[in-house]
C-alpha cells in the first residue's frame, strides 16, 4: 500500500503575523493573538474579507495548567470574530502548532474548507521557573519526567552522548549561541535582540560604573565561558545554552492553491510536510539523534521531491543548543558527526551556505512554545517573501526554506517545507 | 466565495473498539486505550496489517492536570507499535475525540494518508468531586468558570430558560433519564447498565433487609421525586440528570473510501461532518440553543446532502438531561420547544421513531470525556452493523445515524452522519 505522500489540493500561506516575543505582565494570550492577528490581516497584500475564513487551528501547550484555562479554540474564535465557525486545538508540546498547521494544510487539502487560520498562543512569565519546569516536564515521556529528568538533563544527555561519539566539545555549542545572537538584534520581534558582544559590553560599563575591576573579554566564548556570566544548568548545557521562557503568539493564513492569487501576487506554497513521533531516550537505542525528526523529515521531502540539498535556508527547534547541531544532521543538511563542524566553519550563519535560525532561533527570539511552530514558518515565509529587513537573506534566488519543531523530548517533530515558485 | 462543504476523497470507517467505560481502580489511560485498540482490531473482519496505520489522531481534555502528563500522542503510538510515525492530539473539552476523528477524515481525505487510527481516552477517576470540578471548569469560558459558574450551573441555566421559554418542567427531564437508564442494561459497556427501576428494587430490597418500612413506589417518577434518591444538584438539574465522572477509551480505524472493502466487505462511510464553536452563555442572545451544534448540523447536512429526517437515529451529548431535550431540536429533529414532549410520547425510544442514545448515553454508558465523542461514533457504527446485541435497532432498513459531541458549555460543537450503502 506503500505510495508518494501527497495532497489532493495544493495550500498556499497568502499572511502571516507573529506578536513581539518575550515576557510581557500586561499582555495575555488573548491580546498577544491579537496582535498576530492583526499583523496577518494587514500582511495580506490584496484582499481578505475576515468573514471568508472557514476555521481556526491553534496550537496551545501550558494554557491549562499556566493560566488556568483549557479549551482555547473557542475563546480565540470569539476573540477575532470567527464564532460560530469551527476552531480546534492542537496539542504536541512544543510542536503544537505546527500541528495547527498542518491540520489546516489537511483540511484545505480535503476540499472542504478553503481558507483557514492556523496559529499557536502561550503565557508562560506569569509562573515562577519551578512551575514551568514541572509543567513542562509533563511533556515528556512518563519514564523521564517522574523521576525528575527535566528538559536540560534530557538535551544534557544528547550533548555528552554526541560528544563521546563524535568528538566534539562545549566550545562548539557556543558557536551555535553566538551565531543566533548574532542573527538577533535584526528581528525587531526577537525576545534578546542582543548579540554576546552587547552583553559583554553592557557588563564592561556595570563593572566600570561601579569602579569595579573592569573584565577584559579576549572574545565572545570567554564570556561563555566564565561561570558567573554563564552558569551551568545541567553539564554541558549553560545557561546560553537554554532558550528562555516566553510569551507570544503567531498566525498563518492558508487558502487552497487555486485560489491564492485573489489574495495576493505572492502566495507561498507548501511543498513538504511530514511529521513523525518518538518513544523518549529510555526506549533510544541511539542517544545521538531524533528519531521523529529524521521520520518528518522522510515525509517532507517524499512529498516535496525534493533534496536536503534544496533547502536553502531553516528554522529549527533549537531549545537547547546541542538539539540545533542533532536536528541540522537529522534533516540531511549535513551527515551525522558533522554538523558541529559546519557551524564552526559559519555554514550556518546568515551569510554562510545554510542559514539557520536567522531569527534568532528560539534562544534569542523566545520560546513561547505553542506560538513557536508557526512562528519558525513565519520566519521562512517572511524571508521568501524578502521581508525580513536587516537578517534579509539575499532574495533574488531564495525560492525554498524549511521549518523543524520539536514536542517534548523528541515525541513529537515535524518538517515543512515552503516554497516560492 | 460559498460552496458545498465536500470532500476531494470519501472516507469509510471498518473498525473500532471501546473500554468498558466506568470508574477503574487498577486500570490507566493506557490499559484502557489498549482494551479499545484490540477490540478494534478483531472487529477488520477481513484483513488488517497494523503497520499499515500512517498515522494516529487522539482526543484528550484532562490528563494534563489529573493524570499530571501531556503530549499524549507519542504514547499511546509507542503502545500500540506505531512509532515513528505521527500522532497528533486534538483538544476541545468534552468534544477532544470527535475533533480527532474529524481530523484524521481530513487527512485521509487530503490525499496524504490512506489509513489512520483516531481515538480518545480519558482518566478521570483517581481525582475527587472537587478536583473534577475544577479542572471540568476549565472547558468553560473564562467569564463562566472564573464566577465559579461550573457545568451543573451552566446546565441548569439552560433548563429554567427552557422551561420559561416553552412550558416543560422537571418532569420532563425525568422522561429522558428513565430513557437513557432504559437502554443501559443492554449495553455491556455501560457504567451504569441498571434500569431506574433496578435501582428502585435495590432500595427497597436494602430496606427490606434492615427491617425498616419498604418504599412503595407507584413509579419510576416517584423514585426520581424522592431528595433522598435523587437530590438536588444545581435545580432543576438532580443527580440523576448528570452523568458521571468515568474512565475510558474509544478508537476506529478510517480509510480511504476506495479501498475500504479491502478491509470488510460492510464499510461505513462518513457522509456528514460538521463542526461548530460558541462564545459562552455570557455572550448568548438566547439560552435555550447552541448555536455552535446549530452551525456543525448545516454543515454536516450540506455535506451529505440530507436532512434531518433521513436521520434514523443518533447519540447525542446528554451530560444533562437537558442537553439532550435542546440538542435533539438542535439537529432539526423536532422544532424548538417540542423535544420534550417528542420524548415525553416515547419517539426517542427504542422503539420510538427517532432513537436516541441507545448506548445508554453519557449518562448511563458513562462520560470518560476525552473517549466520547469516538465513542458515540462507535454506537452509530455498531448500530449500522447490526452488532448491537439486545439493543439492537430492527437492521434492515438501518442505514443512517449521527453521533453530536459537545465540548465545554458548547464551546465546541460537532455533528457526524455515518451511513450505509
Amino acid at each position: 500500500m506503500k505510495k508518494r505522500r501527497k495532497l489532493g489540493r495544493g495550500v498556499a500561506v497568502v499572511g502571516a503575523g507573529m506578536s513581539t516575543f518575550g515576557m510581557f505582565k500586561n499582555k495575555d494570550s488573548k491580546g498577544l493573538f491579537a496582535e498576530a492577528f492583526v499583523e496577518m490581516l494587514a500582511s495580506v497584500d490584496k484582499s481578505l474579507d475576515p468573514n471568508d475564513i472557514d476555521a481556526l487551528y491553534l496550537g496551545n501547550f501550558t494554557n491549562d495548567f499556566f493560566v488556568r484555562q483549557s479549551h482555547w479554540g473557542p475563546i480565540i474564535s470569539d476573540l477575532i470574530g470567527l464564532t460560530p465557525k469551527p476552531a480546534t486545538r492542537t496539542e504536541g508540546a512544543c510542536a503544537s502548532s505546527a500541528l495547527a498547521f498542518r491540520e489546516g494544510v489537511f483540511a484545505i487539502a480535503s476540499g472542504f474548507y478553503d481558507v483557514v487560520l492556523v496559529g499557536g498562543l502561550e503565557q508562560m512569565s506569569e509562573r515562577t521557573t519551578e512551575e514551568v519546569a514541572e509543567g513542562l516536564a509533563l511533556a515528556t515521556v512518563p519514564y523521564e519526567g517522574r523521576v525528575g529528568f527535566t528538559f536540560p538533563g534530557v538535551f544534557a544527555l544528547l550533548a555528552t552522548a554526541y560528544f563521546a561519539r563524535y568528538g566534539a566539545k562545549r566550545e562548539h555549542l557556543m558557536n551555535v549561541t553566538i551565531k543566533s545572537h548574532n542573527n538577533a538584534p535584526l528581528n525587531p520581534k526577537a525576545q534578546f535582540p542582543y548579540t554576546v558582544r552587547d552583553m559583554m559590553n553592557a557588563k564592561s560599563k556595570r563593572a566600570r560604573e561601579k569602579g569595579g575591576a573592569v573584565p577584559t573579554w579576549e572574545d565572545e566564548k570567554d564570556f561563555l565561558r566564565d561561570p558567573k556570566a554563564n552558569p551551568v544548568v545541567a553539564w554541558p548545557m549553560h545557561l546560553f545554552d537554554c532558550c528562555p521562557i516566553s510569551d507570544g503568539a503567531s498566525c498563518m493564513l492558508l487558502v487552497g492553491e487555486e485560489i491564492a492569487t485573489n489574495f495576493t501576487d505572492d502566495p507561498i506554497y507548501v511543498s513538504g510536510m511530514g511529521q513523525g513521533s518518538g518513544r523518549g531516550f529510555h526506549a533510544s537505542p541511539d542517544l545521538t539523534f531524533f528519531e521523529a525528526t529524521r521520520y518528518a523529515a522522510r515525509e517532507a521531502y517524499e512529498m516535496s521531491g525534493l533534496e536536503p540539498k534544496d533547502v536553502q535556508f531553516a528554522e529549527v527547534h533549537d531549545c537547547f543548543s546541542i538539539a540545533e547541531v542533532v536536528t541540522i544532521e537529522d534533516l540531511g543538511f549535513f551527515q551525522p558527526g558533522h554538523g558541529y563542524k559546519a557551524i564552526e566553519e559559519g555554514q550556518t550563519r546568515l551569510d554562510g551556505s545554510k542559514p539557520i535560525n536567522t531569527s534568532g532561533g528560539l534562544k534569542c527570539k523566545g520560546h513561547p512554545v505553542g506560538a513557536t511552530g508557526v512562528s519558525q514558518l513565519y520566519e521562512v515565509w517572511t524571508q521568501l517573501r524578502g521581508r525580513a529587513g536587516k537578517r534579509q537573506l539575499p532574495h533574488t534566488n531564495l525560492r525554498i526554506g524549511g521549518a523543524h519543531n520539536l514536542g517534548g523530548t523528541g515525541g513529537t517533530c515535524t518538517f515543512t517545507i515552503l516554497e516560492r515558485r
